[in-house]
């Protein structure tokens, strides 16, 4: 197992009373990094840690940090998270270290100065935290890919590449944004089966996707494919990420190409991103491949990265309707699925994007793909809960549902639980569809 | 047809000689920028327009202009033309009219600044024109989509959607690099028939693709697709474009999310941005399209655009080896074709990139696709040309091809000719294919 540090002491305390509640998403355990401004004022972000309901501005605590620390508090006055990110993990180590002492319970010193950089998260506008380069979507859930695969090639769900290559494709970066801002009902040509010819009209099977996101830190050069086993060392950290989906525009254009406009209209990504570092406890072996499964190419394996490669995180998608709103009745849950049932860990993920000589660049974003279960409660798109939309369920309105309708918000939220540790949380991703922008001139 | 201004003027002649000469690539009604420092000078790169065969450092003479096109002289001090995009087609316009007008014949004010601005080509290196955000191909090519098609789908070479849909799949930004930058065989899994299962090898089927890449000018708004009549005003130019492709890696990983690695390890330009402007005179009637196919869908159909939305622009693509080189032997012409036989024009492909409220940013590459036309020496790839390496084809030397070997030298050039028009030259896109690096550690 990864050595763990300090910031992992589950009788760490705070001073900051909040991140001790029992279920907090931010104790001192976790320190997420985030990009925000104080709402209603017009200034430059800047980066924080979430510190139970609060952020630690620590671009105005400077002085409180010496060494390679200082220099990562520095860079927290940028508005990404790109220059910590670009410092190296043991940097943004430092960093967390210090920060760790200064916000725990015993720690007496600096206090009013560190009061006076806290600010509420409800009266802060968190901003996307990582300028994008790059992001590219994996196909990383073995379950996701049999379902979708399924209801396209009922006779062969998995392709037969599958379960050697970490299947990807190239996402559109500049449509990445933050949680909490609306997404639009895209246009789209559309064809169905009944008619000859397709149509250009709103997408009617709007889908979200249950994902995570994972940011590189330090980048690679070109030419020097990154080794399975020095992976970790490019990994900054992870965030919830919603790939929504318009299953009829895809369905249509993916042959032969891949998706493209069925994904590039919008992705959003929770605001907080939880250090590798914080999640060092929640490691955990590699989905285990079944005995008929072939072995990873070698490219592609790494002892160290079978046995503690995956990641305990369990990550819940919720539905609330407009009507649910009005009403003021509770979300739906919609699935609750674990990341340990990727087929295909981040360290391969980045083996495998390096392996033909390309760079990966800090703030290069690698989604998961759809994390899915084989459990029904597990599916982590409406595609796979309704069967590509044959057996539509109900929400506590009498509303029934088979893909979104506009207004519906949904809201993805993750953990990572394990005995004799703190709990930690991912804060949350969450969106509304909203309908289409009105036709162009 | 799209109203000419005097930089078109086929009697425009400069002063610099070398603009004048019979064939020249870069004469006064050319004008493309370019992006460059001096040769052995550790100094930034600045922008520069192709002058015959020298580069003018237009931020070194800002004061000879005024106006908009001083704006645009002082954007050019930057090292990319993403600030002299941003500022849209009609300050470029009048930048390039005044750079005309100082660098006519008939002009002789000025022309000992200007000469002090003039470096001769081979005096600079030429660096990437354009920062680019986002790098997205199309397969506007009806002829090399069948052709390629042809050999997955025997049956079925063009796709039932290719004639609804402007087919397109996200590349990769970060692997776009200029003209002259040495390209490495990629490393990747390969599964050849007649093995069980594939290895993580050097590809052995590495090709080059014919394509033109446009470069957005001014953005658009997300949640506002551009109309396709309007979709003229965000293209600032085109380029040469060589989009390397190791078919091999291409085969085995690309279902089902399209092309990843098999493109990402690198995408050549030439580091010369021809002019929307400049190609006014150039431009013709969108492909006629068969009585049996599909018109357009109203989002992708104008009727100006069906008139003048084509491109007279001839692409020769040739293939030196290194022991034609050693040899001192000219270049074999792999082809020549020519992007007025795109099925789709540039303006449907703006339309339909944005068909989905997702923007166009300033500095985002679009590319055309493999061009290819119905003639056996029209073919822009090897995979059509060797019938997917079925066909091998015989060098000076006496070497034999299906795809290519290390150290082959792949140099693009195109050209725009009309009667009563001044021809235009679009310079090179060239890149020598190098031997793996070596093995990761």
């Amino acid at each position: 197992m990864t050595q763990l540090n300090r910031t992992h002491d589950p009788a760490l305390r705070s001073w900051v009373e909040s991140a001790n509640a029992e279920g907090a998403d931010f104790p001192i355990q976790n320190l997420p990094f985030c990009v925000f401004r104080r709402k209603g004022v017009d200034e430059p972000a800047r980066c924080g840690v979430g510190i139970g309901d609060s952020i630690l501005d620590i671009g105005l605590c400077t002085p409180l940090f010496d060494g390679a620390a200082s220099q990562a508090a520095m860079s927290c006055r940028e508005p990404s998270l790109n220059a910590l990110m670009a410092l190296g993990l043991d940097t943004a180590s430092a960093l967390r270290a210090r920060l760790s002492e200064l916000l725990s319970a015993t720690h007496v010193q600096h206090r009013a100065a560190l009061a006076e950089a806290l600010l509420p998260i409800t009266a802060a506008d968190l901003v996307l935290p990582v300028r994008v380069g790059g992001f590219t979507d994996f196909f990383a859930s073995v379950h996701h890919a049999t379902n979708a695969g399924r209801l396209f090639r009922p006779d062969m769900p998995l392709l037969p590449n599958y379960k050697f290559v970490p299947i990807a494709y190239n996402g559109r970066a500049s449509s990445v944004r933050v949680s909490g801002m609306p997404v639009h009902r895209p246009r789209g040509q559309i064809k169905v089966p009944s008619q000859a010819e397709p149509v250009y009209a709103p997408a009617q099977r709007l889908d979200y996707e249950v994902e995570l996101g994972m940011y590189v830190g330090e980048g690679s050069m070109v030419g020097s494919p990154i080794n399975v086993a020095h992976a970790s060392r490019h990994i900054f950290g992870f965030s919830l990420l919603n790939d929504w989906s318009a299953r009829d525009i895809q369905a249509w254009e993916y042959q032969p190409l891949g998706p493209f406009l069925a994904k590039s209209f919008a992705t959003t990504v929770a605001p907080w991103v939880i250090t590798a570092e914080a999640l060092a406890p929640f490691r955990t072996a590699a989905m285990a491949r079944a005995s008929v499964d072939p072995q990873p190419l070698p490219y592609l394996h790494d002892v160290l990265d079978q046995r503690e490669g995956g990641l305990q995180i369990q990550i819940d998608a919720h539905l609330r309707s407009a009507q649910m709103a009005a009403r003021g009745l509770p979300a739906k849950q919609l699935s609750r699925s674990n990341a340990s049932a990727l087929y295909w860990t981040f360290a391969q993920m980045v083996a495998h994007h390096t392996s033909n000589g390309s760079s990966l660049d800090t703030g290069d974003l690698l989604g998961s793909g759809t994390i899915s279960g084989e459990a029904d409660d597990a599916l982590g798109s409406l595609l796979e809960i309704t069967r590509g939309g044959a057996r539509p369920f109900e929400l506590d309105t009498g509303e029934q549902r088979t893909f979104l309708c506009d207004g519906d918000e949904i809201v993805l939220t993750a953990c990572c639980e394990r005995p004799g540790y703190v709990r930690i949380g991912f804060g949350e991703c969450r969106a509304m569809l909203m309908a289409c922008t009105p036709e162009q001139d």
